[in-house]
């Protein structure tokens, strides 16, 4: 038997049996058939989203460092002695150190060549990539990059530039949909060493002017400025009821991965990340709305018109919404459309009713699937039976895995009534959607 | 001994083998210390980008239908009862089966679910890739995922559509820089199963309108039509000297592959990846330009003058170029900038020239470190002593391997002169550099 492949069964199963705790702890039966396995798939892609924990930097780049010339005569810098190489935009995920939740990370990395030999540019993102699948904060993950680099290859230097994205938590006070809500928080980091240690070093200038390209400038980063307050589970002060016996389960799984629960960062993280996953409990309540508080006429004639009044397809749009993946224990999140027949739109009132159904179905363990035909339904009962729902998502689940679907979005539709049979109207509708951005 | 490992490694050994004739066709030391374990790299390579031959739907799709509710009722189609589902935006690579280049895929996938069952969003993505991950033609890797999720999901109907991106072969024929050149072939194939199977399908059109927000629109699809001549190695009249041995190579790559090289589709692409390669064997040609065909001074002096005539930065944007990777005998492509100090800009007599020498280092075994470089150092001799160079690349080898490094790019830059100790300098040029477009 394997004594390392026996460790990682047990741990893996450790976390399994922490998993099923908080499913509880949510609610949920955890015989159910669309959880009964989501303990075994939370536990497969924590192990496998923090598996740099047990990579190291020399395996990757040894024997990837090659002989390359420089300039005869030496009035200036190219090749293999001097060049500035840049591989910019690369994909990549890291776990949140303070709240657990997967963070995106768009990856920026330069060297300056010494010693006449380069190193093979997919090592540039390898080793990038063994720091990221670690739990993380942004500042530390690129200066352990750079720190990295700058042991591994000895460089003239080194700069690591990391673009990241952190999902928002909802925020409960605004009474009225946010519809401005962007659904990412983004911060920009960035560490150097070696020629890139000073700050106002000439070379950030030419390091930064290739990526301004893509809208990137120095002045957007700050370089040694710890960020503090990017998780913005650090700024929720929200508390939830959750039970030591939740807490110890995340603690328990922190420990699973090696980590150490004790050590100052991730003293808050089981609470943190508990005030997170408790917005998803399952509750019993049922939805009941009262239409009229809608002002209008829940049943619209199908021939278009109400007494003398036409009647056209009106829309909401964009209405923000959170939820969890009930198979992996992962966000996703976006936006919500209806579409819905009627002589007028409706008021701010109809609008933050419609939010409250959104937000509904969102806060629990879901498939977007189930979350849109429950929209549809409870919408039909307030707007009159012609709707149309399409819910326009990214899923944490398709980035934060082995399957790492950068830039994916998933669109689910549900239609009744007229827009089931009428496929000029579901045509209308469609055409009136905003373009999604899943990041 | 485990039978299959064993096979497995005995077939790798065969593409080794076969990789180093190629190695040496091409006129390369194949002990050189750059290319010493390419051999090991392409086979590890082709490999891992033809494991789909090996994977089987069942073994993905099992377990993974998870029961979820249609409407009550049923006026109309939403959940696990015929509400449409679309996962998009998913990147993909796969191996041209006409001519052995990968090619980029963006695949969109759509179900509408039956029998009260969806699947793992994340499925439609890997049983996508099984297809991929073999040598393919667009329309029948669409045809394959289609084929495949209808009898894997048993869904009401499937939908596919792939954007797909091949590098484009070479022009010699014009003599000028082509400017406009993009660098890659597009197609968009699309199929359909179920209630995708007629192609007039209202259906069709709610799908495409809601991928219409990135530019993707039905016209732009032909479903059922066979693109012949997708692959710009059967529009290449070229023919270039290789020997049999090389020919016995690649055949002898594709049986190790497991598919039959007297397959209709295979039996003209070893010649075919053969033009593609021997752009790319080694010459000992040095490259002689006569400074005065380009019709200037070619020392300006350091002071900024010449004579009486102030001296700028002058600049060539945007040569385009091909080039081999030596590590992964893979393409990389993109463009050249070239900064030089000069009274006026080049006439179209010597902006060809500097293409020539792009062209020149471009066709070989490369490093893009080294590739920058020798521009530089040659373009010193034509243009003076103050010069300065970025090349910008996309390498297919970030993108089809294990690392898919979907969208990154690689900047290189050498500075000779006075671009060396003027950052000034640098600044101006780059600032100068229009966008990089990965694809």
């Amino acid at each position: 038997m394997n004594n390392a492949l026996d460790e990682g069964h047990q741990l893996v199963d450790c976390i399994e049996d922490a998993v099923k705790v908080l499913l509880q702890g949510l609610g949920e039966d955890i015989n159910r058939e669309g959880i009964r396995k989501t303990p075994f798939r939370v536990a497969k892609a924590l192990r496998e989203a923090t598996k740099g924990y047990k990579q190291k930097v020399n395996d990757v780049v040894h024997g990837a460092l090659f002989p390359e010339a420089g300039l005869e005569g030496g009035s200036g810098q190219a090749g293999g002695a001097g060049g500035l190489v840049i591989v910019r935009d690369l994909d990549l995920f890291s776990y949140c150190e303070s709240c657990l939740l997967p963070f995106q990370v768009q990856c920026h990395v330069g060297y300056v060549p010494s010693e006449q030999r380069v190193v093979g540019l997919s090592k540039l993102s390898r080793v990038a990539d063994i720091f990221a699948k670690r739990l993380q904060a942004p500042q530390r993950l690129a200066d352990e990059i750079c720190t990295a680099l700058q042991h591994g290859i000895k460089p003239t230097g080194v700069a690591v530039v990391l673009q990241c994205l952190h999902i928002h938590f909802p925020k409960f006070e605004s009474a009225l949909p946010d519809t401005s809500h962007q659904g990412w928080v983004k911060i920009l980091v960035s560490s150097g060493s070696g020629a890139f240690e000073e700050e106002k070093a000439d070379i950030w200038t030419d390091f930064f002017r290739l990526l301004n390209f893509r809208g990137v400038s120095k002045d957007n980063a700050h370089p040694g400025v710890v960020h503090q307050s990017w998780c913005p589970s650090k700024s929720s002060n929200k508390l939830e009821q959750s039970n030591s016996a939740m807490t110890n389960a995340v603690v328990s799984i922190l420990r699973s991965l090696g980590e150490d629960p004790s050590r100052k960062e991730l003293v808050g993280t089981p609470c943190r990340f508990l005030n997170w996953l408790m917005n998803f409990r399952n509750s019993n309540l049922e939805m009941k709305v009262n239409s009229f508080l809608l002002g209008r006429n829940n049943n619209p004639s199908p021939c278009g018109k109400i007494g003398d009044t036409e009647v056209l397809i009106c829309s909401e749009l964009s209405l923000p919404f959170w939820s969890q993946c009930e198979h992996h224990l992962l966000p996703f999140q976006g936006v919500v459309h209806i579409g819905y027949y009627s002589s007028d739109r409706l008021d701010a009132v109809g609008r933050t009713i419609l939010q409250s159904v959104v937000h509904f179905y969102g806060f629990k363990l879901q498939v977007q699937e189930r979350l849109t035909r429950q929209i549809a339904e409870t919408t039909s009962s307030l707007l009159g039976e012609d709707i149309m729902v399409v819910v326009e998502a990214s899923h944490t689940c398709m980035i934060s895995r082995g399957i790492e679907k950068f830039g994916s979005s998933t669109a689910t539709i549900a239609v009744l009534g007229r827009f089931s049979s009428d496929p000029a109207a579901r045509a209308e509708f469609l055409q009136s959607l905003p373009n999604f951005c899943s990041t």
